[in-house]
Parts: structure tokens; sequence; C-alpha cells
């Protein structure tokens, strides 16, 4: 029996935004690309007129209001999440939302009630837990392959860092960088973390001592299960996009991921030599994809999504610990989080 | 602007024919899959159903008289090729086959005349070349990586012999199997093949040995470049699916492909241990695609195949040249293909 | 010319002791094993007997006052280094010592001012300076194939705890593992560590709470030329022993080390596994003989040595200071270190 | 208890004599170098007083007939091996030949009569079997790990081809080069090669060609217990020495050896590299020191050796049948060699 077409609307066509509306347009059995939003009026259209897609707007209004669309994937920049998750929420539309849910708490938990209040279906864009490597672990791991996880190790760097504009608005490294980290973490290990101590500093980007923020982190987690782990950040990497994660088990060790670009090397003279992965989408790109896939299926049939608004709510607060330890110099528990200005 | 969706009909639905159709219902932009042909009814009412395709057949015929149809997707098997491509070509069809393009030459010649005098788009079906570790390393050979390609190393490891019924049918293992390295061998290596020198043997499936095939073989080559290399196959290897290829050149050597399945690794009391790709869907799961997506825009843009009717030709010839080498214990120039018995 | 041979004695014959006797005893050009010594006579005996060894005792006197005897290896209890090696210096011998140099600091300061005082010459044991991929490594970086080295990352995990009596006895974690990286991190990175942040816990064995350790462990390094740094240890890692280090430049990063410990791989059903290293010895065997090495050429060329006693106080200045801040949960400067009770 | 020492004289100051000389030295429980001889005085009398050698000389027979000399490691040009085996197995000396053991079989036949008839200890060296990684891989097809080898796969390329002048007398590239092949082929199989196909070029050392040698080999083995083989040599691969042997099994399939100079990779913009072994000395560094090891153990012990006269016989057949396969084109039956003019 062939299941019925999920009609989609994309708001925001940056390069994620953009990456997910390929692949509704193009990849995905079951969606349909029937409207694309962005503010910048050309961006829009140009997509809208190459694709064929029926109708593209530059605000996010009509696509609510209109009966036609059933999902929206919200991939606008990360203080936009929240009013339009819960414009999106009531007007019952099914809802993909990229990380991070919200910058602060108080509006995660308004995110929360209005989710739970409408019951529609919201999914927190954390792809990395759809990369077939990162999907693969947590599947040996539920099979006991490992015995019980005891230590996380996690390992995030980028080629090169972002320009001071976006830093600025990105809340910092852990809040941008290390909460996928945290996402991660908290799926591969099964149990919640507990406590975060954090550190950093500049190592080479100097502007970003002037606003505060740091080009390299590393953070120290506990977990309720007695579990330990580390994550480490660093944004000007150089040699390319470097992501790995490690769950040492009482039974065994799970190492993920690779750097590896493409499946050829090259001797010569000089020694042996592969490339590197570039960056995100390249890494990614089979996760976002698939990512995707899972959103279009659930809707489909009636599953409730694989990453919630509460899994949202869970990195932010990691995140948010993991700043103000940082601040603070000290060791904060995730808990304390709550009633705190952030 | 957006180009002319191409109206695709698929013939044959086994394992390639159903990928190939999945591919094209849900994964290429500018393809819609529109009708789909299986001799078991079963089968093409089946998908059609499931995936909301419009039309199935039993038959070939419908989908060549259609107007409605741009091209044809073969996936029959192999004695079939011959007489639908030259249907389809009189019919003004664009046509994707599968390898082999015929299981002899005079059908080869006949193809090649056909396709030829009417004019149509005529693509075989070596995936290879789409692979993203092979297309990456033709491009480091064509930007002059290695200098001057002086040897090619294949080897296609199955992980279990096909069942008898298959092989018999099969036109042996350098038809069958080593063909897929005969074609990447000259695309890699930028030369025609000369002569080749074929051996083998029955290493652990005596029931090829009363029907004249083995599970191993191993073939040296001679290119017109002066070049040489060598091919080895074996039906059984128990372990996977291990397809490897390497070019030595005269200023460095590419070694290309994997047998790695996730990019996981296991250490525990026994070792480390990563799992190994099972076999030739998963292992050219991408390549697949990739050829499709070619294959519909070159139609789309007017473009010329990328693996013409010429390559299957070939190919084929190479093949012949090592059965016939086998069985007559000596080398073979592939020149002397042409105007034997075959 | 031939160069003098030097006679040298080892106090110790333990795991570590009897590795140097035998690459003194076999491997080393220019050295002589002229006596071995350990508190267990039958120890001593049987390998003076078994391999043709002069000499035999069970104390360390006779040693010292025989002039025929021009170095000394110390390679006895950690407690049992100060007065063996200040007592060797009065006797005027070159003295190896096997790390950590002393327990506290107080006698790693009378050690240092009778070493000044005498001029004799005494080496410390680390011997992953000497490991070939370390030592290259360091070369590397002093050409400046990385740039200017801005993170420190180093894991060393133990397949298994060592048991209670030894734990009881071994300094704590920091003084006992990771003074290794501690060590290993000043060489690489060419600065001084400034402060440390030390956090760890109890992952699997419970008998360590009971005697105020840690069977896991994670330090935060800061460095004086900006640079920063982790170093993670582990107890129990079950699958073998894995040490592992990564320099991170601003041109470049460099990883260090494999668990690989033969280089087979076996490819079957189950998948692709390799063997892991299983313990110090075999991971450093090389790395034991070449530090011996050096350690007879310098003295034989009149050089000093490669590992200084002021090497020896650093990294334990560090595991010091890396102790009080698991104790005080808190960050402590190395500097602060002197001047404490430790 | 102590073994006897046994009283060395190295014969022949080449690169590998000069590596053996260096590992009894020094590095070999239970030798003493009591001579070294060489044709070249400067290059004997300056070993002996470097490393206080008691004797040199420029020619072989004082060694033999001096009492003091236990064994006599015989590492001169190969067409001087036999004379020399003969001579010392006359004076009932323990003998370590250099592969060849000879370059024609009637020599070959002369030196095994001989030590049969005076039965003294004759090693040849096959240096491979003593590396570490084809070791272990011969103990766990031993234990049976891979179930019956079936396919037998080698792969030796140097980094540049040797001067004319030594290609001129090595007996051509099957006798000189993949002869190490051959004899790891029967070590590792377990099964006697029955059969040879050899075929070659040359690929890019032109001088090859007016001297009747190639550059590029590849030979098809069949053995006795019905598996099959190949094995490919190279001359000129450039990026360094690379030597390579797969075991086929029905069971599992053991993948043998490493391109890896050093355990470190280096990140930068150009992607990842690690250095690559640059030749047979570093490649097999080890394996010359345990071989060294091993024949003086087995002298001490009463044992026969590892690598017998009929061992170096077999190789050389395989070596001439592969030669004539060469020559006449068409497949050579090792058992033919004998009562042919080789």
């Amino acid at each position: 029996m062939q299941l019925k077409k999920i009609r989609c609307a994309v708001l925001g066509l940056g390069r994620q935004g953009f990456r997910h509306a390929e692949n509704l347009a193009y990849r995905i059995p079951g969606a349909e690309l029937s409207a694309v939003v962005d503010t910048v009026e050309e961006r829009a259209r140009k997509i809208a007129e190459d694709w064929g897609i029926p109708r593209w707007h530059t605000e996010a209004d009509p696509i609510f209001s209109d009966p036609g669309i059933d999902a929206v994937i919200i991939a606008t920049p990360s203080d936009t999440h929240p009013p339009l998750v819960i414009e999106a929420a009531r007007h019952n539309k099914a809802i993909f939302v990229e990380k991070p849910l919200a910058t602060n708490l108080n509006e995660a938990d308004r995110i929360i009630e209005v989710v739970e209040q409408t019951g529609v279906f919201c999914q927190v864009g954390f792809m990395r837990r759809f990369d077939p490597a990162y999907a693969h672990a947590k599947e040996r791991i539920r099979r006991g392959d490992i015995g019980r996880p005891v230590y996380f190790k996690g390992v995030t760097r980028d080629p090169a860092a972002p320009p001071e504009k976006y830093v600025r608005s990105s809340g910092g490294i852990f809040m941008d960088m290390c909460i996928h980290d945290f996402d991660i973490a908290r799926f591969l290990m099964g149990s919640e973390v507990e406590s975060v101590t954090a550190h950093g500093t500049v190592l080479v980007n100097r502007f970003m001592k002037t606003i505060g923020d740091i080009d390299q982190a590393l953070v120290y987690l506990t977990f309720a299960s007695g579990a330990a782990g580390d994550v480490e950040g660093y944004r000007s990497a150089g040699y390319g996009y470097d992501i790995r994660a490690e769950v040492v088990g009482t039974e065994g060790t799970l190492v993920i991921g690779s750097r590896r670009h493409h499946d050829v090397v090259l001797l010569n003279a000089k020694g042996e030599a592969r490339d590197i992965v570039p960056g995100f989408l390249e890494r990614f790109r089979e996760a976002y994809l698939l990512e995707m896939v899972d959103f279009i299926r659930r809707i489909q049939s009636g599953q409730p999504p694989a990453v919630t608004v509460q899994d949202g709510k869970a990195a932010l607060m990691i995140a948010q610990a993991a700043t103000r330890s940082f601040r603070e110099q000290k060791t904060v528990k995730v808990s304390e989080i709550h009633g705190i200005k952030n």
C-alpha cells in the first residue's frame, strides 16, 4: 500500500535548509516539496523556479494558514525557532526544527508546553543520530556488544572558525558546537548527563577574546549511570572536519567515525596520503538524508519523533551548564540550570 | 531553468532492476518512473501499487509503442539485452542497458549498428565508473597525479558462489565477473587491452567442474600503451564482497576501494574488529544512484552517454579473449576475437 | 675507534629491571652487564647463572663501592629511588633511574642538589620519548611540520587494573599512570605545563574507592606558551594497551601511536580483525631498548642525559598538582606545588 | 644453565653481511662475532677495529681452518655460495647462507649432497619467514584459523631498480626478486608449487630489454594441494618498499604486512599522510635479527635448521621454472626443471 505523500514547506534556505529542501524534493519516497520560504526573495524564487516547486514566499504565515501543507522544516536562524515552532504547532503542522530547539530554557519550556498541548509531531535536528556509523554503534550498544557503557569520548574539530558575525550570535562554542556532542553522548550512553565542568581558551582566533567566546573547549561529563566522559571542540583544525566518538564499555569499546573523504590512497615518494572530509555537509550528507527520510516515515506511519523536544531541551541544558561552568570556573550540575537566568 | 522530466520505464525487476526503479522513483531529480515491466506479473503489479507507478506490464511492447515513455532501463537476463535494445532503439527511446551489452560479438555489432543508425542515446551499466572512489581516482589520473599509468591490479571477490542455475547461464567467470574489472581497467588506464592470458581453477565449488566453469581466475593483461596488469576473481571469499583496484604510475600509485562496511571499530579482548561490506548492492549503492543520475542528466542536456555501446563491446571482447585463453591455454590477442566463433 | 665498554649493574629485577638487564646483556653495543641485584636472592642468582653475569647481590652497597662498575640502573620500588640515586651519585656512578624520580618534591630536590654537586650523569626513565613514533613526531615538530603546537591530547588505557597492593603504594593514578603523559606533553609541546584541572571517578574497580584512588582520570592542561591539552587515563580498558597522543598545531596535526599488535588482518564471516597490543612491554619493547642504547652512548661520549632529573621533577610536580586538583576540585597552578606538603 | 657461545665469522660485508655482523656482534644472546671477511681489505679492517672484533681477513680459508670458529655466515655474491658452503661443510662449520642457495640446480644438488654427507647444520636466508607478521600468519594457519589455504597472493615492489651491473648478474627478476615470494608461498600454503606460468614486461627501465630481463613480473602458481596463487613483482614502484602477502582460506583470509614506516599520521590542508617504509633493511630489520637469533639458538640446542637446503633448492626450482615459462611463453611444471639445462 502506498502511503500518503507528506506535503512539506522548508523555511530558511541557508546551507542546511537548502540541503533539506533538496532531499525532500528529490530523494525522499513519500515527500513532496510544496513550498519554500526565505526572507531573501531572490533565493526562494530561484529555487522554486529551478526545481518546479509550486510556491515560494518571503514569510512563513501563508504556509501556516495553508491546509495543503502537512509539515514544515524550520532551518531559520536559531532565535526564530521558538516563535516559528509555536506558530506551526498551533496550525497543527508536523514540525522539524534544526538545533538548537531554542536559545534559552524558558523558550524551550514554552515550546514543550505547546507541543504537548497540541500533540503535534515535532522533531529536533540532531542529524548525527542518523549517520550510519553512529546509528550502527547505537545498535551494537543496544545489543550488548560492549557491556555497560562507562566512558564517552567526543571530538568535534571544524576546519576553520566561522566569521565574527556568526560567532557573536552563535551562543558560544558550547551552545553552537559542543551541543552535538552533548546530544550524541546522551544518545549513545543511554543515560542523562548529571554534571559538567568546562574548560577552554582562545588558541588562534584572537577576535573571540573580545566577544567572550573561545575557539577550544574541553568538557568533562558525569552521567546519572555513574559513567563519565569528555568532549573536545576546536574551531580551527585547518586539516578538515574531524568528528569522532568513542564509547568505552565494560566488555568492549566502540570507536566511531572517520576523517576519510575518498576511498583512494595515493602512494608516492612523499608517502601515503588520503583526502580528509572537508566539512559537515560532506561528512553528514547521508545523515541529513536519512534524518529527513525518518521524519517523513514517522509522520506517515503515526510514530512519535526519533528526536523529541525533550531531547532538544536536554542538550540545551547541558550546553548552558557548560557555558556557566566555563564562566564561573566550577563544576555545574545540569539540574541547577533551571531557575537561573540564562 | 527546470529541465524536462524524463519519463522512464524499467524492464526487469530483479535485484538490479529494483534498485534502478527505486532510484528513479525517489532519488533522481529530473526522472519520473512511469512504468515497470516484469514477466512475473505479481512483482510488477506490487511495485506499481506500492510506489504509485501509473503503469505496469508483463511484456515490453506496450512500453516501446508508448510515446509517453522517454527512456527504458533494461535489467532483464543477459540474453534478452540485444533484442530489447534494438527494439527500444527503433522506437527512439533513450536506453540504459545492464552489462553485458550482449553475450556474443555478432549481437554487440548488431546493436552498435542500430544505435549508430538511429542515433539514440544508449548507455551500458558499468556502475563502478560512477563509484566515488573510482571516479575520484580517474580524476586524479587525468590531473597527472601519478604520471603515466603502467600497471593495473584488480581484485573481485564475491562472498559466495551463485546457484548452479545462474552459473550455467552466466557465460562463465570472465564474462560474468571479471568483465567489470576489464571495463574499469580500460577506464582507468586510458588504453585498450591488447592481449590477455587467463588462468584459473576450481578451488571449492566442485559443481563448476561439471559445467566447464571455474571459481577462481587470474588474468594477465597487456595494454596498447605498453602498460600491463592483472585481474583476480574469486567466487567464494566467504568474508564479504572485496573489490579493489590499483593503478601504478610512473610518479605515484593509487589504491582504490575499501572492504569497510561501517565506520565503527569494536575493540575487545579478541582484538580490533570492523564489519566487511556484504555484497554489491551495499558496496555500490551510491554508484548505482550516481549512474542513474548521470544517465538522466545526459539525456536532459543532450550529451552523449558516459559509457557507450563501444565500451560495452570492448569489455565483451576482453572477456571473450580471456575465456578463449583459459580454454586453449595460451595468450590471446583481443583483436583476434573478431571473426571467430564465440 | 671502539669506545670503552660501560660496565653496568641493574638494581631490581622486576619486569622493567629484567627488561633493562636483558637489553644490556645482549643487545647494546658498548654495554656490559657486570652485576645484578635483587632483594630476592633466588631471582638475582638465577639470572646471573643463566646469562653468565659475573656477580649478583641481594643489596646495593657492594655495587656502589666497586670501582669496576661504571653505571647503575635503578628499577627498584619507587620509594627507594631517592636513597639509591643519592648513594650512587656519591660513588660517582652514572645513573639511570626509573620513573618516578621520587615520590615527593623534597626528595626530588635533594636528588637534584646531589646530582648537581657531584656532576654525575643521571637519566630518568621516561621511555616513551625513545619510542620511534614519539621520537619521529618530536622531530617533525622540531622541523616545523605542524607550525606552532597549540593542543596536546593524550590517552593511556591499561588492559586491567593492577592488584590492590600495588595501587595502594602507587601514589595514585596521576602519579603512577598519567605521569608518562605529563612528561610526553612537555616533551612534544616544547613548553611547561602551567596549570592542571583534574577529574576522575571509579568506573569499575570498587576497591579503589576505599583507598582514595580512581580508575578513570581526565586532566585539562594549560601551557606557558598559551597552548592547552587534555590527558585521559583508564585502568581497565579490557581490550589491550592503548596509548595515544595527538599534537594539534597551527599548520598541521600529528596523530601518534597505534594499537596494532601484528601486521596481520584476518577476514572472515565475522568481519575484519587484528590483534591489539597487550601490554607496555610489547608496546614499548623497542623504546626500552633504544632508551638504554642512548643511555650507554651518552655516557661513552660525555654527553648530558636526554631526560634529566629536572625533567623528572617537572613531571612529578604536574602529577602532584593533578592529585591536589582532583582532591580539592579546583584548578591548581604547577608553581603552587612547591611549599605545600605533598 | 648458560649455553655455549657460538663463535661466528661473517663472510661478505655488503649491506646484508654488515647487518648480520652487527646483529651477531651486539644483539644476539649466545653469539660472538669472532671474525669478519671481505675481499675489500679496508672494509673488513675498519669493522674489526671499530667493533673490537678479534680478527679480519680478505679471504675465507683462514676461517675454515680455524677450530675457534663454530659458524660461518655467507653473504658474498650469489655465485660464490656453492664453493663456500661446500668448503665450510667439509670443515664442519655450522652454516648460514644467504638466498639464493645456488644459481643453478647442479650446484644446489651438490650442496645438498655434501650437507647430507657431513651432517652439518646449514640454514638458507629466507628472512621473511622470521618477520613477525609472516610468522604470526603461519601460526594462525597452523591453528586452523582460516581452514584450508586455497589461494596465495604475493606482491613485491622495490622503490627503484638496481644498477645495470647488479641486474646483469642477478639471475633475472624471478631468481633475484620473486624467489622470496616463492619461498613464502610454499611456507604459508604448506604445499609444494606444481606449475608456474610467468608473464612480464619492461615498464620503465629500458636498459633491461637489452639484457633480456624485465622490471615487472606476474606469475600464476598451482600447488600440489589443488590451491593456486599469484606473485607480482615490480622493480620501480617509486613510493617505497611494498611487500604484501595474502592467504585465502576456506574459512578466512589473512592479509599480511604493511607499508607503514612510522606510527605517525600527519593531518594538514593536503590531507592525511604517513611515511612508507623505504627499503628492505627497514622493512625486515626485525626479521634479520630474529633469523640470526634463531640460527644461533638452533645450533646451541642441536635442532635442525628452520630453513633447509632443500627449501633453498625448492625455491630455486620455482624461480627457474618461472624464468623458463617466461622465455618459452608456456606453463612449466616445476618437476620438469630437473634434467634440463638451466
